[in-house]
């Protein structure tokens, strides 16, 4: 008791080191962890409270909007992006999808005992990156740490808070007979790069992760229909089970029929290419970087415009209708003349692919 | 297509069935759980909505609170409790120890590839019951699944958000030299509890986890300081690593010492003899329903007698004070008459305790 008690023996070992079983144990290594890894990455005055949980300004008004998103996806690097990344983006899209600003992140870790602290690290750096970019903060966090073989490398949960405006509702129970269905992009590059960096295929065109946040392209959505921005119904990002299943959700709650011109449904060539090796359909592919909007037929087209005129929407485009239906199918217009039921994905699927 | 399209063929069988692959691929499978196994037991307007997110009134004053907890807890279900009421506990909790009524829970659950559903039913209605009790609301989640060997039965993260009210403010660096040391109730419950579960010990009297929802014991505690709430400097629950580890991380955040009288912290018998046959001390063992509290002395007796006037508060204590010391050491004059340093935990631990 003579010396001043030293906060840590070593700095944590980023280099060659591993997550042990005490990172996840609530002490010294944990804070050492935190302190010297997730700090420096996520860096913000919230953060910097060290309490169990951020306070935070309320926002002055409209509505509060809660979404989350767990990330298991298997490999954790692959072309376009990483599992941090994808897991900020992931919730600020959810966020967005609600027609909201995302402001603020949490971040929960389940890591796995043995897990490279320095794959740690660039996961870490990469979440910190997009969040930053995204001008959201993650502004509190959790990390546990698990046996080795009972986990796998690093599962990251992220849930965000923002803020909806009034008058906004972008609900998927919102779609109307007539509206018109519009996509901001591509479909089907998440799936399909992660896909090939897991099954370690090489195409030709590299294919890459359209993994991005969307909120500023919603914004910019929103922003083209002043007084009227109710007239935008629904939005929604076509994740897991891709465009299809995505609008047989919509379908569903919103008790509509769709019908889709398969001939306008923007694809990559080397994605339909690498769909059809693969033996996947584009439409029930992962996308992390698209979203879908319903809107009002008299917005269409402003909608659109400001769409094309954002980054993230160059490739947009109107791509069907809703219909009225009372089996709320979703159809398709194919190239060939014919009309085919665009089915829920039920069997067949792509596991972890977010 | 003549026919009305079914939405599911089976409804889902929770006595026999397991979590497949298919449950966390977002289409028919995934859909079908939520439906039957998660919108019961959660149900409320919110979660009702249907989207990736939720929409929620926005709370009119105060700091808007965010927390977050990954639960790994081994085993699942232990004396007293399970995942499932752990996991709205934990975060309720740590809402609450920002001084904040919690009003919203996002929950994201991570499967493991055949787990049982019947498991998953009674950890979620666990979930749902817990949240009822605590008056909050489970309004947005997400399901993945994990192969077999890859994850361990079921991992639950929560977010929790809520609001708290102007004035109150207690942050971990808000400790002063003279300020009371008080605890809500007996040590070491929880962590005793989970171990002699996980090593299959039997004690003559049963050791139950203290997993409860603190919020309300929280907001008498401020009740009995009116228009002097920030007389509360700091709260915090004492979870992984015991109040040895919570009293070590407010000192190095206050830049203070402690010092403890041992005779004064409350610890059940049969969890002092648990404890002395597993080679445990009570002050690093988890509890899951307990707080401490850290206040100005002039308000000691008024929080205490708000405390020991709740039932979950019933067995609360004075156990120390705060003291100036550079070298922030957390001190205890132990039943014997002689003083020691009560360290950091820092090698030993009980892993996947929450």
């Amino acid at each position: 008791m003579s010396t001043i008690k030293k906060d840590y023996v070593r700095p944590l070992n980023v280099k060659t080191g591993r997550v042990d079983m005490n990172h996840g144990a609530g002490g010294r290594a944990a804070t050492q962890l935190i302190e010297e890894l997730f700090l420096p990455a996520f860096d913000n005055p919230f953060l910097r409270q060290g309490h169990d949980g951020a306070a935070l300004p309320l926002p002055a008004a409209g509505r509060l909007v809660v979404a989350t998103d767990a990330h298991v996806i298997s490999p954790l690097f692959f072309p376009g992006g990483d599992i941090g990344c994808l897991s900020v983006h992931g919730t600020v899209n959810d966020v967005a999808m609600n027609g909201a600003t995302p402001l603020y992140l949490s971040a929960s870790f389940i890591l796995e005992e043995g897990f490279p602290l320095a794959d740690l690290k660039r996961i870490v750096d990469s979440m910190g990156a997009a969040a930053r970019e995204a001008g959201v903060s993650i502004v509190t966090g959790d990390t546990k740490v698990v046996e080795k073989g009972k986990g796998d490398g690093v599962f990251i949960s992220t849930t965000g808070v923002g803020v909806a405006a009034p008058g906004v509702d972008t609900s998927g129970a919102n779609a109307r007979p007539g509206d018109v269905i519009l996509v901001s992009g591509t479909l089907g590059e998440h799936g399909v790069a992660v896909l090939s960096q897991r099954e370690s295929l090489a195409f030709e065109t590299a294919i890459v992760s359209d993994t991005a946040a969307l909120h500023a392209l919603v914004a910019d959505m929103l922003a083209a229909l002043p007084g009227r921005e109710g007239d935008l119904h629904v939005l929604r990002d076509p994740t897991r089970g891709g465009l299809a299943t995505t609008l047989n959700e919509i379908a569903r709650q919103s008790g509509v029929g769709m019908l889709l011109w398969e001939a306008d449904i923007p694809v990559l060539p080397q994605v339909d290419a690498a769909c059809e090796l693969l033996g996947l359909d584009p439409l029930y592919v992962a996308n992390e970087g698209k979203l879908v909007a319903i809107c009002a037929p008299e917005a269409a087209d402003a909608v659109l415009a400001a769409m094309r005129a954002h980054p993230l929407g160059a490739h947009a485009a109107r791509i069907g209708a809703v219909t009225e239906d009372p089996h709320r199918f979703v159809q398709m217009a194919t190239k060939l003349g014919g009309r085919r039921v665009v089915d829920w994905l039920s069997g067949e699927q792509l596991p972890r692919i977010c």
